[in-house]
């Protein structure tokens, strides 16, 4: 549900008048996105999304966001497109928040995916590590393993209240992971967020990525990991292999990885698995009960977490030796 | 917020066969609508709004709605308009609900009306009944005399929980209202709800009414007097009378009221503020704490049915004797 912010007519009208838009003919609020206010505008020309940027994303980090989205397009990347305002801005203030208006990309997000979209995913996932590569524009990673421990001392205490023996097993994960993450692999611009309901299709055709909220300068290989838990495991917690296959193929098919990223991958997706299963925590006991938000479970992330723990090799994702 | 039921593409795709509407590029949930699920759909051929009933809309009640807008739009009223199915049918079944797709209106909703708003409103108003006189199907009004009687039935010996007294001031007010209430107004099919999120402007230009999942047959005065509550009063509560001349001068630029129908015009708007005070205080009593809707203050109508109980006759409304 993604409305937190109510706008109206009135101050839209005013913003508008910095765009060369058209005339506005309708609003709508739309409950897609999490982190933001998204409403779907139509003028008498075409359609847009409004994003109006809540607390959680911070202004200090939009020229990064919206430029790279720009100087995506730009590379023939298919990824919505922010109009920049008269005074060549990307984004303005509307109801005291940032907020940028950026090109409609037709297309749905997949409920129900198959092994030959998460094909798709890989291409085009890959058509982004290359396509990202000369934006000059850096930004951190602020969820990796630094960000992991801060929201690990938030959350650890409570852990137990989740699952009894969570706060060993994730302090020892943490530990592991520490002594163990890569240092040297190939890295660039990645989408760190790239879940089903990021990416569009018409049909079984991919049309378009979205919300590039959480691109930062990190590992390829680590994109491809939050992918893995993102795409691969059915509802009922199995790892779908043929999935990993399709996504890790479709990859390779643009960009090939390195022998130290195949061999790294198991331990990038037990970080990503991890990554989410700390966020989620942390939403899980911050939230208060009764608040208007859907918490998700953070368990399905732990089990993710084992999952990869257990694997030996990048090989059992159905990853085939050159 | 409305969506309570999610949907996913391939139900959405099968339920498109039954309907020629175009080749499906994108759906989005929308925050608009509070009984239903609303979706604003692209098609290659047009933006149509998808609409599925929640538990609120008895099924029964649906070819009423459904074939007023349809006769409505044929009248040249500007409203949705369902499109029918191949079968003839102007609903079908999504996710195990009942589902219409209605054409989708330009415009937006004033969070801002002026006067000149009202007169439109009133306009439309005056049309709408006109138009809808020669409509088959009749549906009495559940919220009205009988209605109230049962709600109050079941939130009477709650309600000094809200405010001390209450419990004899509205038992008062309804035996008032039940001894003087009107039998002999002209009556046709009324919407009910014309509050200002179902009336959408473009630019200074009302472009169309939405939502008649309320209307029923009742008295054309007690529409009037609904949009009384709906539009007049600021939100400091204080009653614009300058908006309610605007509203009642417009309807009757198409309509004339009768006599009767002036001098009935203030125990009309006592009975519609008492309506909406006695959904919302319902709502109010037997929503459990944490829900996740918006709880709708009863006190804010409770308020308006003072302010009519003081009326002594319709020259307060700014009703200029012709």
């Amino acid at each position: 549900m993604a409305v937190y912010t109510e706008i109206n007519e009135v101050d839209l009208k005013d913003f508008l008048k910095a765009y060369d838009a058209g005339e506005l003919m309708s609003f709508k609020g739309i409950t897609e996105g999490v982190e933001n206010s998204n409403f779907l505008l139509h003028t008498d020309r075409e359609a847009l999304i409004l994003t109006l940027y809540e607390k959680r994303v911070d202004e200090g980090d939009l020229p990064f966001y919206l430029g790279l989205m720009e100087h995506l397009a730009e590379q023939g990347l298919s990824c919505p497109l922010p109009l920049p305002r008269h005074d060549g801005a990307l984004y303005g203030l509307l109801c005291g928040r940032p907020a940028a208006l950026i090109s409609f990309l037709e297309g749905m997000w997949l409920r129900k995916s198959e092994a030959k979209h998460c094909r798709e995913v890989g291409v085009a996932m890959a058509k982004m590590h290359l396509a990202g590569q000369d934006f000059a524009i850096r930004r951190e990673n602020a969820l990796s393993l630094k960000g992991w421990v801060d929201l690990w001392d938030k959350s650890a205490a409570r852990a137990d209240e989740v699952e009894a023996g969570l706060e060993d097993e994730i302090t020892n994960e943490l530990a592991y992971l520490e002594d163990h993450w890569p240092v040297d692999l190939p890295e660039g611009v990645i989408h760190a967020d790239l879940f089903p309901d990021n990416v569009f299709f018409i049909g079984d055709e991919l049309s378009g990525l979205i919300d590039f909220y959480f691109a930062c300068n990190d590992f390829f290989a680590y994109d491809l990991a939050i992918c893995l838990n993102a795409w691969c495991f059915e509802k009922d917690g199995a790892f779908n292999v043929t999935k990993a296959r399709a996504l890790i193929e479709g990859y390779q098919s643009v960009r090939s990885l390195s022998a130290a990223e195949v061999e790294a991958l198991p331990l990038l997706a037990r970080g990503s698995a991890l990554r989410f299963f700390l966020t989620r925590l942390y939403d899980w006991l911050m939230t208060p009960e009764g608040a208007m938000v859907v918490k998700k479970d953070p368990l399905e992330y732990l089990r993710y977490l084992r999952f990869h723990r257990s694997v030996k090799s990048a090989s059992e994702y159905g990853l085939v030796k050159a």
